[in-house]
């Protein structure tokens, strides 16, 4: 029995309030459950894949967002590691660079964006552009926007055209036959502090740990504001945004391959026609009678 | 007791005669003992790569070269499904676009290499420039090299100058911290039809298949003489070549895992050092005791 995904995923034009939404939900699975659902997942994925590869016609962009330790890295490792990588790639964006700061902030991911048949993975996304900024517009200035030269000069009109310009690129990408799925990992403040504790108490993961998430986490309510109006201002019938819980990590990546399975399900794929009938008939007969 | 794999490295400057290496070993495996040896290299080959991803010094560049359907395609899926996409990307080259040819000819390669941290496979590679167009010399023409307007034109030092390049090419990638591994894999010219006549009769298949194959079986001889050349002239001991028996799939699966893995096992890899332990200890203090 699957767990009903609706409800995560936020409606065009839907006010959000993240209180509204789960962070501990577990699917009713346990963690030996969870790990059957999710190799089970692989598998169905690994054929998905492999038709969407030979299909040729659709591209497939899957974004990830998400207050750190929130678990992108996992769901990216779990859900996808077993995938062809030969049809699947993962796009980490971090600060941008001196020269990506030459161009408009969506230029870096336009180039990144999948092919025809591929799976790309934006690790973090043009989102942070409606993230990060927002929380922090002095970035804002690192862009040297004509107009802009100031944090004062940052109003919600400039916020409007992001959004609008988001949207804008993600329904051209839509047309041009791309695929969007976009989720949010919701963690809650407390088990987000269990697991920066954990890095800061395991020899192991203490070269993942930076004092930066400690600022971003006296950042919680801003970063959380930012994130509602994301959701409520981006998630289209064709780019939906979804709400996974992620204090549970089985049930956060059980939950992202049902939801990319379910959009691959609706695809019209299938294997492209081969040469003619004739064409095949005599490359057999030309096999078949070389000395 | 894993199959002693130094036999099918070529030494730097030895000459090769590609009948001198068998096309159909099958390493005393039978394919459930090889699937296991498989599955079992894709764990160690998760582990190796995360603590490469972490370390994150040196890069490895993974070259595979064959002819069609020797199974390039199927040791991607088979030896490298299961390792985190984040770590890891494939590159399959093509028939080189204008504007690639707008460019010298590694140019395409460079732009594609692995930044540090990272695997990336070159499914098919640079070596295209010294075998394609070594059996079909018209195509350098396409490049427009000057003082090269005729077939003519290529003689012996316009290939003895691409050896040199890709050498210098791959020398320096090396001092610069690249693992570099480049197999090629040893097909016989009856298995080979066996394959493609699969593909002729398997429905499923049949979009797998292109006249083209059967064009450059016609130059099989052709290709053998270019593929040993390419191997005498640029296997080094800081790039090998290796001759991968590739009639049994299976075995041939094995094979480059366990030459993968052999390449990790030579490296001083590290978790990088975290942040002082003054800084650590601040951080925990900081979590907690935030209200």
């Amino acid at each position: 029995m699957k767990f009903d995904y609706s409800n995560l995923k936020i409606k065009e034009g839907a006010k959000v309030n993240l209180k509204d939404y789960s962070t501990h939900e577990d699917g009713g699975l346990d963690k030996n459950e969870a790990k059957k659902e999710i190799e089970k997942n692989i598998e169905d994925l690994q054929v998905y894949q492999e038709l969407f590869y030979a299909d040729d016609r659709h591209s497939m962009l899957i974004i990830l967002q998400a207050p750190d330790a929130a678990g992108k890295d996992g769901v990216i490792r779990h859900v996808m590691s077993g995938i062809n990588p030969q049809g699947c790639r993962v796009h980490s964006f971090k600060t941008p660079t001196n020269n990506e700061l030459e161009h408009d902030y969506l230029w870096r991911h336009y180039v990144s964006l999948p092919q025809r048949g591929m799976i790309e993975i934006f690790n973090r996304s043009h989102y942070e552009n409606v993230l990060v900024t927002k929380v922090n517009p002095q970035f804002i200035l690192n862009e040297r926007i004509p107009g802009y030269q100031s944090v004062e000069q940052i109003d919600k009109d400039f916020w409007d055209r992001r959004y609008k310009s988001i949207n804008a690129f993600e329904k051209h990408l839509f047309d041009n036959g791309m695929v969007i799925i976009k989720f949010f990992l919701h963690l809650s403040k407390g088990e987000q502090k269990e697991r920066l504790l954990a890095r800061l108490d395991e020899p192991d993961k203490h070269w993942k740990f930076s004092s930066a998430d400690l600022d971003a986490r006296d950042q919680w309510k801003e970063y959380h504001k930012a994130y509602e109006e994301m959701l409520e201002r981006t998630s289209t019938d064709h780019a939906p945004w979804y709400v996974i819980p992620a204090d549970h990590k089985p049930f956060a990546r059980v939950a992202v391959g049902d939801i990319i399975i379910d959009h691959f399900k609706k695809l019209d794929m299938r294997y492209p026609q081969p040469e003619s009938d004739e064409m095949l008939a005599a490359a057999r007969a030309r096999l078949l009678t070389e000395d």
